[in-house]
């Protein structure tokens, strides 16, 4: 089975970078991402009275990790290819598009980019708690589960229709927004109920630092689970290697 | 007359594409869809009081069901075309850019996709209601389907406009955002009316999972008309096969 | 002096295109602009109690106008040019883009295509009124003038800068993006003391669809002066067609 | 060490038009971007009774800032490369991209750019205070201009990764977007802290035209280390001249 490299642009420079600068970009990526995107459940803490979630916050949570994890997937495409998020990398990995050395390294660099992230909002806010995770009242961990599983398989699916798929064509333009988007949409629905995390590492940092572990297994099993069916569905229905092969200088 | 295949990427891929995985793909892209648009509805009702509409509310239905349909066209363009609408199926079918046959499966699919993603929402959000699309105080059922007759012309005017028409050129870049963007933009002004379906599969999961049938044939027939008047008007008088005969293998 | 076409698309298409087909585009185009862009504003005075403009009142009067004019540039891009704005099309006869004749043609279809919408909307929103654009309290008719001067001169010139310079490159793509964005922003500006119309059509169709006449000049003054300014800057300093002359051929 | 010149489109071009009509053209785009940006939180000002700053607010502020940077840098992009912020310019010239002499002039135009638009607000909104850049509540200094280096870290980055970066490919035609993107994602977090300038252009009209300088080093202090922390990284890391030296005649 030929291996793809996950990525928005220019394959052949993927080659080129080391594993040790790709893992570096994920870091740096990964940092600008929850930085603005944990940032912002920050702010509208600080703005409201007492942190109601409100119609308000969820859009603004939305537009700030639509328009973070668009730079975000951007910035880091012809580097490291742009996962900034352990479900992607597992996604990869299930489909075959990245070597379990590379992929245990991206996620090292995740985790850490997520933490140093929060550390620094904690400081520069004048010491206000990053939050964490949590379920809503009347969700019970099987709704989340499910819940995280649905939106990070419509993530990875976007990330495999519109970067891995070798029929993307044009869309290749257009994949850091639609991976943005993605995320934005789902936010506006399940951050009412499971705050929507879809990426482990976003939900790692803020617990780590506030130390709150409540459920935290299931922002990681929902998305790898729901990141991983979509890796195995894309590529064994729809990439369809054993019919038209690909001549291999491609990947 | 030559037959067009509505789709934003690849002409040649969508052939080899067999019929079935075509209407997979609508499937899939249409729950995509769904799971976001409806479930920004629900995490509305769970964030508001008693759940009466507010200016927040529709920018909030505006941003998710925008963003989740460009992905969703983004991610079907290559496989299917990216209908996830049975009115753009139906626009497509009027100006003779699918068949028979193949229309009523892609609508197929359509309907299970939002069916099942509404009942993944009622699962994950620990029981509420998905709701149903309903006309406003003071909107007669005939104000309603004028309403969703001109959103619907302007959603399937932009899908001939951006991704059919021959002479589309770069717009083949931009069109799965021109497509949700319109949608998003309507949402804005119907959303107070009519909830602003412009889709059939759209209001028919939420009507079939919460068994509420009242006006829905108005989210049929309005958007069956305000689709098929944009295609015939676009083919006929924009795409004008009989001055510009294209070369047969282009399509 | 050569003679530019204002198109984001293909320039030879547009020769193709008839004077009567490019105007009946910028009729369905401005129509589909005004309809989702007014409409906003009337579904905001439907969800609240007395149609005091808020901050949410103004940010979905911005996407409504951002996504619906993005879309309308697109879908008029390659038959027409997507002017949907007389100040649009009077920048471009200024700097010398498009003749005189079919200036004037575009002008009546653009106000008509608003007409229209103001008469659909009124209709489907249960007769509803469309309103009108008015000046805030405390804003006089020279502070609103110069507001829709500097506002309409940033959108001309954008217009120029990504759709009509010959450097523009890779920019064509993004070009309808550009100019549907410039629009949103400004409206969270001018939203709250002009209403921020920047479009004589956009001013007209309300103002005759609910007879108020009240200011309609400077809708008027306002923005073909900027956009007159804009044309004729960005043609002489950045164009500079004396000092490059450009092979005839191209346009 | 080859010199780059950032700009998102042609690099030719960008030769050819003088130093003088570069800066010309970012006083330009800055006086545009900060008519929009500093224009929103006045009519945030205008509409809410004592302006106490509201999620919604911060909402407005993001929209308007993503989209008129995403203009501002558009328009520039092709004639100066579209810095529109002295740490743009900074990061450019750190990483050796622009020449001393022609960044200074930059940075004389951007900061014109934005006193002549605040002068023209204060007079369009009938004589209302432009505000002026301040820190909230229980932020000190070096909370803020921690802030600030973080953000405009990101900021920079981004600009490197999609516009000056050899490898960015296809990125090109999105790097206007991510621009202004994280710009918009970055003030959902910072701007309920320090006010999310990144920019000492975007800080320094306000101050000058209301003449409230307090803190104002922070904004200056803040976005030049940030900037120029990620012009050195990006240059020395990922960009790799040594090893793969890129041939004279690119740039």
């Amino acid at each position: 089975m030929p291996i793809h490299q996950i990525a928005v642009g220019s394959h052949e420079e993927l080659r080129q970078s080391g594993t040790l600068k790709a893992a570096l970009a994920e870091f740096i990526c990964t940092l600008i991402f929850v930085f603005a995107g944990q940032g912002s459940g920050m702010a509208f803490n600080k703005l409201s009275a007492d942190g109601t979630a409100t119609p308000a916050g969820l859009i603004s949570a939305s537009i700030a990790h639509a328009f973070g994890l668009f730079v975000a997937v951007s910035v880091g495409a012809n580097i490291s290819g742009g996962h900034v998020n352990p479900a992607v990398t597992f996604g990869a990995f299930v489909g075959g598009n990245i070597t379990l050395f590379r992929g245990i390294l991206y996620i090292v660099a995740q985790l850490l980019g997520s933490t140093v992230a929060c550390f620094l909002l904690e400081f520069a806010t004048g010491g206000m708690s990053t939050g964490a995770f949590a379920l809503s009242a009347g969700v019970s961990v099987w709704n989340a589960f499910v819940f995280e599983i649905v939106m990070t398989f419509g993530l990875v699916y976007t990330v495999y229709a519109t970067a891995v798929d070798p029929k993307k064509g044009d869309l290749g333009v257009i994949a850091p927004i639609a991976i943005g988007f993605i995320v934005g949409a789902n936010i506006l629905a399940g951050g009412a109920f499971t705050g929507a995390s879809m990426n482990p590492a976003v939900s790692f940092g803020p617990a780590l630092v506030s130390w709150t572990w409540t459920h935290q297994w299931v922002y990681w099993a929902g998305p790898l689970v729901g990141g991983g069916i979509a890796g195995v569905v894309y590529e064994l229905i729809f990439i369809n290697h054993s019919h038209e092969p690909l001549p291999s200088g491609d990947f």
